[in-house]
């Protein structure tokens, strides 16, 4: 499988919000996250980056 | 390998722009996309969605 776990990026630092993450549509001026088991999670944000390759996608929250 | 194939979406359409990919930066408005062969594009645009265990990226020209 090739789901990736998603981190918010805050200057260096960076926090595992989901793991296992498959699909990542917009919504509401930010994007919903919904895992391979069903779960989702909302973040007031933008994408900013991927490395797929290590399986991380990297998003930015909106001030 | 969790490459995935990056597609520009415009209405209805998909166009497949590279295949491989690995990662996705943020670069001069736009992102600059790199596949594991190291190809590299660049896209005028945003992320618009992401499905990871199909193996796609989309992306959206700005206008």
């Amino acid at each position: 499988m090739c789901e990736a776990s998603a981190y918010i990026i805050d200057g260096e630092r960076q926090e595992l919000i989901m793991e296992a993450v498959d699909s990542v549509e917009p919504e509401d001026g930010g994007y919903k996250l919904v895992n391979i088991f069903g779960e989702q999670k909302f973040i007031k944000g933008t994408i900013h980056s991927l490395s797929l390759v290590d399986h991380k996608i990297y998003l930015q929250k909106s001030a």
